[in-house]
């Protein structure tokens, strides 16, 4: 990562092609500096990675394709009903309320279809998501998890899923062996980007913010990590967008194979 | 309202033409059976009203016409990015933080715009959401407000804009009379539907939760004031929808002129 590429105007710069090539690292400006902090290799390693699951490690494109279907063919509803989830997981934990995702997801498919015009029955919903319990890796994953494990560092999955739901998800996708365990926000009863989330975490693997790095595809969730203390490493999938309100996380790279390159790179 | 149109399956009935019609009052049913609950002239009166502002009392549709000329036109982005700015306003509240309303619309509108291949910079986007100051107020509005003012009730405008911006959405509206005073998120810096922004609400006017009714045109806003201990009056507007998986509100009707109607029918 080289300085030239730091926009300093708060937002990300860019490629030609779309994908987020780089950002300035907040933690590490004040750390480091900015000569330092523009080596990957010069920083020092987060004693434990965790990694968020839907989008981040697993491609949703199957359950996308179910729940466009149960939307009569609408595809373009898709990112407003994520969203809607996502908004009404935040909606329940600032209530004092908790609902398992997969409830709160064929709730709000139920909410987007009739704003539609869409009749779509409870277990219609239901069905509809389900695939999220059963996909696959997005394909630079595999060898991206191997390779950060093989470096020797501890890996955790830390996500919105239920306990059963990322359970069923870890053994569909074959990946159960890649993580030392899993961490479900069902535990805690409250959502990412939740501040009690992340300590709640860091706690239950025995270590203090500043050791924890998050791998995700969300700004909101890169947003939470990074103000509740933690490292960050956004994967710029398609779609995904880093919040220009928050600071920005040290990695930022369009998927998990470059993001094992800097992590490998950090001293040890 | 009649027993008759009761949905017992835990989600609103719908009329033929897509309007709510009704819904079982989870507050009235546990306090006077369903046989009195069905009289709302049997009810006795909340001691203050608490009207939300956007889309509730005033029309969005200028600012989402700006909003869609700054996106190139794409109008099937206007319920994606509204939703983004609530979902990344409780992003703030879960994340420890706080900006203005219309600096977290200004942002995930860019966010939005980026994810759909439109450049739009930070100028352009906040002049793009600046029509939200100098809404109208849905026709309905001032004519149902006027009535329950008359009725004899405390009223009281309760947003998610900041100070400044609910002062001048009033003020331009016409509307700053009607209300006697005016609280904004801003003052707690922690958004709606957060449980401690409804208890703060209700201190400052000096009445305990059950004595406060929120009048709202959002599922998500009602559930937050009936989690909080509160009573509430949906206005089913177009593309408003009541979140499944919270309490029904004892009031679900089209518009503010029905409201005022069930208001002016309860016992003083």
């Amino acid at each position: 990562m080289s300085t030239d590429h730091i926009n300093r105007r708060g937002f990300l710069a860019y490629s030609a092609a779309g994908a987020a090539i780089t950002s300035t690292p907040a933690f590490a400006r004040s750390a480091w500096g900015s000569e330092r902090q523009s080596k990957g290799s010069e920083m020092a390693r987060p004693k434990a990675i965790f990694f968020d699951v839907n989008e981040t490690l697993l491609d949703l494109t199957s359950m996308k394709r179910s729940v466009a279907s149960a939307l009569g063919g609408r595809e373009d509803l898709l990112s407003l009903w994520f969203t809607t989830m996502l908004q009404y997981s935040l909606v329940s934990s600032a209530g004092g309320q908790y609902e398992d995702f997969g409830v709160i997801g064929a709730a709000t498919l139920r909410m987007v279809a009739r704003n539609n015009g869409i009749d779509l029955g409870e277990s219609d919903a239901k069905n509809a998501i389900m695939p999220i319990r059963s996909l696959p890796p997005h394909p630079d994953v595999r060898e991206g998890l191997q390779r950060i494990k093989s470096a020797g560092y501890r890996m955790i999955t830390f996500t919105n899923s239920s306990n059963a739901g990322v359970e069923a998800q870890m053994h569909n996708a074959g990946l159960t062996d890649m993580f030392e365990t899993r961490l479900s926000v069902e535990d805690v009863q409250m959502y990412k980007p939740h501040q009690h989330v992340y300590a709640w975490a860091a706690r239950k693997i025995g270590l203090e913010p500043h050791e924890c790095m998050l791998v995700a595809a969300h700004g909101w969730d890169i947003a939470g990590a990074l103000w509740a203390g933690w490292r960050g490493a956004f994967l710029a999938r398609p779609g995904a967008q880093l919040y220009p309100l928050a600071p920005k996380p040290e990695i930022v790279v369009p998927d998990l194979s470059a993001a094992a390159d800097r992590l490998i790179a950090m001293k040890a």
